[in-house]
């Protein structure tokens, strides 16, 4: 069919590819057709109907003008994004402080692209959101993986001595943490903070992707007076719009300014744009979705405690629970309970694994096969 | 309002972004208010409504499941864009040779991230698209500029001698080349190919942005039983779709493998992957506009010879004309054509300017400032 000259397929090795990328396999939670799917963090609730009106609506006025290239710096959309933060934070932030772009791992790679990349490095303290490291690696930045207490919270004193020692210059803190589910405290944010400008001038990253899950306020207010400290935020949880890619961040309006260096031109489109504004009109109606997914988080977190699991206490709207002994303790367990018709995710942090919090009918489901696999594993 | 406790605001230069990134601005033409703009090769025809409407639709379906992630690997929208360049090219292209990225931008950046980066260079013939200059320095690619004969046309002889030279990874050769319009041969094409060859094993990329406007065909039957070469198409242009950011390559299914390495996971968001899908079942309708564009090209060209301009003879959806002598002759050129109404590009290019082939109106009134331009410079 194809005339294919060459007598078998190439492959990748067989191409000039960076010598780094040999061998590699490129990342992804592994997608399975299965009936309750708790594994990628995802908001279970689809977006109400009258806000598929709105999108529907305000994309087909986009569409009118899509000939023409969009706006470039995405102003209307970041002056609501502004306007969201601004609200539920209860700190004023303005349109010059909001950045945004396809998913929080492009503004990721924005930053690395102005504030990493060759000859310098970047820091996170793991198990923490694997796409830090790659996006790093990706950007020529080195990696350094910092140091997490065993109940996976950050200990200021060995962070800062981790940041004393590497002199990174870039600092990432998630908060919540992924898969963890554990918050950072403000005064251990500070904290590192002031390390890594003492270190070197360096840019702090505060990663607060599942901060609207969380039992604490955001770290959002501690950018003023602070040009090197940055929060970067999605849609994809809290909004219930993974599908949409909209990732952004908070900071000076100086590392908004930097950022447009590198930022590919026009990289937000239209139909992008459009659609994360009909979202934020309905913000009210998605954060009721959060307060229920807090809820039904803090009912696993109850439940598996019940049934005889060491759970982490979780600020997010996914669980880390375990423990599970032995080597392939971890996945045995995974694959016991996708037998059982629920995959949760095994993001490599032996002894434990994460689940999202789902409906309560999937919330129930998983429940039932965690139960069973324990009166397995006890008998 | 903001409460900032910095004396004065923080420049860029106050943060600690790279070093080659210091003294620079963005990327990007100047955004201005004016009756007639033919600066940035945009499709000057909306979207006819019956698409408009198609795409409402199926972003309303693509909505219905926002809260979860899009197609990793955008199957339906290869499959749909394979299926295009199969028709329109007369060559079998499948699913496995097709990627698609937010743009020809992000197509091009993750080419780089896998063939070049760090420690590798590519080279471009100069004057060309000028992202491949900057994403190449984005992703820490040296960047060789390849040389042009005074007619614009790439002398193979003279080109394959810089490849020898530089011994670059990536060769980047545009065709129909903007801002010149110029097309390549098919023969210099294949010479360089193998010049790129001998010189290392590399990567050759053809960017075909401009193609359906070509009185040639397209150079994709090439990429058979060559996995190095890739050919980059856009739908900005032909497609009249500037405002989605959607662009493709075809090649060896090991280069779309590779990519897949580098690609921040789920870059293309279910709105876009929608939206493309609707304008493709469309493709007739536009490809109509496309031979009102290219009529509309010719008639530029035969125009401006007649009233006594130099053009370069152009495969695009826009013209290069000149000559205007001295230093500062060009701007000088597209400041006066802007006095009335009229926004051209200069896009540095000594002595020439360029413009767009927008309606027969926007074409008018554009000879009107032009003819104007040249009764004032001849008296």
């Amino acid at each position: 069919m194809t005339g294919r000259t060459t007598p078998r397929p190439v492959a990748i090795d067989d191409l000039p590819i960076r010598d780094e990328l040999r061998g590699k396999s490129p990342y992804g939670a592994p997608q399975l057709d299965v009936p309750v799917q708790l594994n990628t963090n995802e908001n279970p609730y689809p977006l109400p109907e009258p806000l598929v009106e709105r999108i529907a609506e305000r994309v087909r006025e986009a569409a009118r003008g899509l000939n023409r290239y969009p706006d470039r710096d995405a102003v209307e959309l970041r002056t609501a994004l502004a306007a969201y933060l601004s609200r539920t934070s209860g700190h004023p932030v303005t349109t010059a402080q909001v950045w945004a772009a396809n998913g929080s791992n492009e503004v990721i790679q924005q930053l690395l692209q102005t504030f990493g990349g060759p000859g310098r490095r970047a820091i996170g303290f793991e198990p923490s959101y694997s796409m830090h490291a790659l996006i790093s690696r990706g950007t020529g930045t080195e990696w350094i993986s910092g140091p997490r207490n065993d109940d996976f919270t950050v200990d200021p004193a060995a962070a800062a001595r981790a940041i004393a020692e590497h002199r990174p210059d870039v600092v990432f803190i998630t908060s919540p943490n992924n898969p963890t589910g554990t918050a950072v405290e403000a005064e251990t944010v500070l904290a590192l903070y002031e390390a890594a400008q003492a270190a070197r001038p360096s840019l702090v990253v505060v990663d607060e992707a599942y901060v609207e899950f969380s039992h604490r306020p955001s770290l959002l207010p501690l950018i003023e007076g602070r040009p090197n400290l940055v929060v970067s935020r999605t849609m994809s949880k809290a909004f219930g719009a993974a599908g949409l890619r909209l990732g952004y961040l908070a900071a000076d309006p100086a590392v908004v300014d930097a950022v447009q260096l590198v930022r590919l031109p026009y990289h937000l489109s239209a139909v992008t744009q459009a659609t994360a504004l009909a979202a934020l009109e309905h913000t009210d109606t998605l954060l009721g979705y959060v307060e229920q997914l807090k809820a039904e988080r803090d009912r696993l977190v109850a439940e598996l405690r019940a049934i005889g699991y060491e759970v982490t206490d979780s600020d997010a709207n996914f669980v880390q629970f375990g423990r599970f002994d032995g080597a392939g303790g971890a996945h045995d367990a995974w694959r016991r309970i996708l037998d059982r018709g629920v995959l949760v995710r095994d993001n490599g942090v032996p002894g434990w694994l994460r689940v999202t919090a789902g409906t309560p009918a999937e919330n129930d489901a998983f429940l039932d096969a965690v139960r069973e696999l324990k009166k397995e594993q006890s008998t």
